[in-house]
């Protein structure tokens, strides 16, 4: 049997594209694998990327999601990735209102203050339970995966190798807390750990830090990210890009660890190839589960 | 048998003198029960206060901490009570040697590296097996302890007590990893950590979070703090003060819970007279151990 290249196996894919370059990747793998996927933009999150402008698409307001099961149908979705960050809660108030997502507010509300995953298992059953499944980002982007081992020209020294130990330790603690995904640590110590506003923040605080009494005359340092223990793999998994790596430079840092086969480097060429200018090494770390 | 006032039950104290108000407490404290504490004010880390003038005293590096035990031998000191904080690491290549630091300091520099509390159990074991006793400061002023239940005017809103649990998890688990012994939860989540910067930092952080777009329309939260499980009740025990009422007013927190039995509360009045003013709660909670 034959799949006709705009009917992949699976159906039609959509992706929920939220902020940051993930959304857009995926969009290009999927047109690079004969895929018509149709993009749902979420409105103040999405960024705007010439590849968008390549795929059947639609602007959508958190506020609007009761719509969004129906316009799925009509444009023949059967999988959805859901894929970047949503930055901004919606206002309540502005919420579109149908029978299911009234059946469904309780829920969503507890779920808001309980954490993500939890918002997200629902969202997910949401979608599942009306005939749309859920896929994860690295069904569609596999090359995104971080490898084991050593991915760019610099390697970890034996004092790096404690502080991506103690790292993986706190951000596993953070991950299981559900609160961030990232740790840093100088010296053998976890300094500092990301909390919502996200890695970019914790690098800019270390880079900070540096001046502080207790971290005089300690170089180098590691970023560690890991997924959480309990990690809905359909929801983004932890990710660097190239930014990442020049904001870990700016920190003083020696390198980024990162929990191989559960987190993406986006943007592959240029990620290894900014760690490669500033010197940094870039670890893929198998961590037991 | 009768104790002369000059000689308390457990011998002459000395005071080792960090950062913060609370040494000098401490300081006062000792003097008003009759003792005659000799501080030792650690050089570039011990705030002036007027009571250290009514007390024997000498100035001290850390770099010379081969000198220290020696001199508390001559003022006949028996018991020692660490207190207030130390932000600077000693420079090494200033650092006094003695035979039996010689013989200390490898263990010291991977103490460094792995954290306060093993650091700090080998400074105890160093002074104990050299006649000096480690007190904790709850021993000399158990007053500063926080005591169960609400403390301020204010009370706890059913939606802070949730913010108090989810507090209490992540100040538990980041002090079992030796990083922080602070949280704040706003909204039923943990949105930020402390780290070696301290609570100050954190409450600065949070209130400049406050603008984020998932804490939008989110009023109220809880600063946490916990002794870490592990705790050594010979170390500082984690406090606040009045500072940390105003800058947690600031940071639009509805109050601060602490473990009770297990932090203080410095500056009792001031600080009790800062929450209420401000109109936050102080609940002193029994952690579990």
């Amino acid at each position: 049997m034959t799949v006709p290249s705009n009917r992949p196996a699976g159906g039609r894919l959509a992706i929920l594209a939220g902020g940051g370059p993930l959304p857009a990747q995926i969009a290009a793998a999927a047109l690079d694998s004969g895929e018509k996927p149709f993009v749902v933009l979420i409105d103040g999150e999405a960024e705007a990327d010439p590849v968008y402008e390549r795929c059947e698409r639609a602007a959508f307001r958190i506020e609007d999601f009761a719509l969004l099961r129906a316009r799925l149908n009509e444009e023949g979705v059967k999988r959805l990735v859901m894929a970047g960050t949503v930055g901004r809660r919606p206002r309540l108030s502005a919420m579109r209102l149908s029978a299911d997502i009234l059946k469904l507010l309780p829920r969503a509300l507890r779920a808001m203050a309980s954490g993500d995953d939890v918002l997200l298992r629902l969202v997910v059953s949401y979608f599942e339970d009306r005939g749309i499944r859920v896929v994860g980002a690295q069904e569609i982007v596999p090359d995104l995966l971080t490898a084991s081992g050593d991915l760019a020209k610099a390697r970890p020294t034996k004092a790096d190798r404690a502080d991506i130990e103690a790292g993986i330790a706190a951000a596993r603690a953070l991950g299981a807390l559900d609160i961030g995904q990232a740790a840093i640590a100088i010296g053998g110590r976890v300094v500092a750990l990301e909390d919502i506003d996200g890695t970019q923040s914790l690098l800019r605080r270390v880079a900070a830090l540096r001046g502080h009494g207790r971290l005089a005359g300690k170089k180098r340092g590691v970023l560690v990210k890991c997924a959480k223990p309990q990690q809905e793999l359909r929801a983004d998994l932890p990710a660097i890009g190239p930014e990442t790596v020049r904001d870990a430079a700016a920190a003083g840092l020696a390198g980024i660890a990162l929990d191989a086969g559960h987190t993406f480097i986006l943007d592959q060429a240029r990620t290894l190839a900014a760690a490669d200018e500033a010197g940094l090494f870039i670890l893929g770390v198998e961590v037991p589960r």
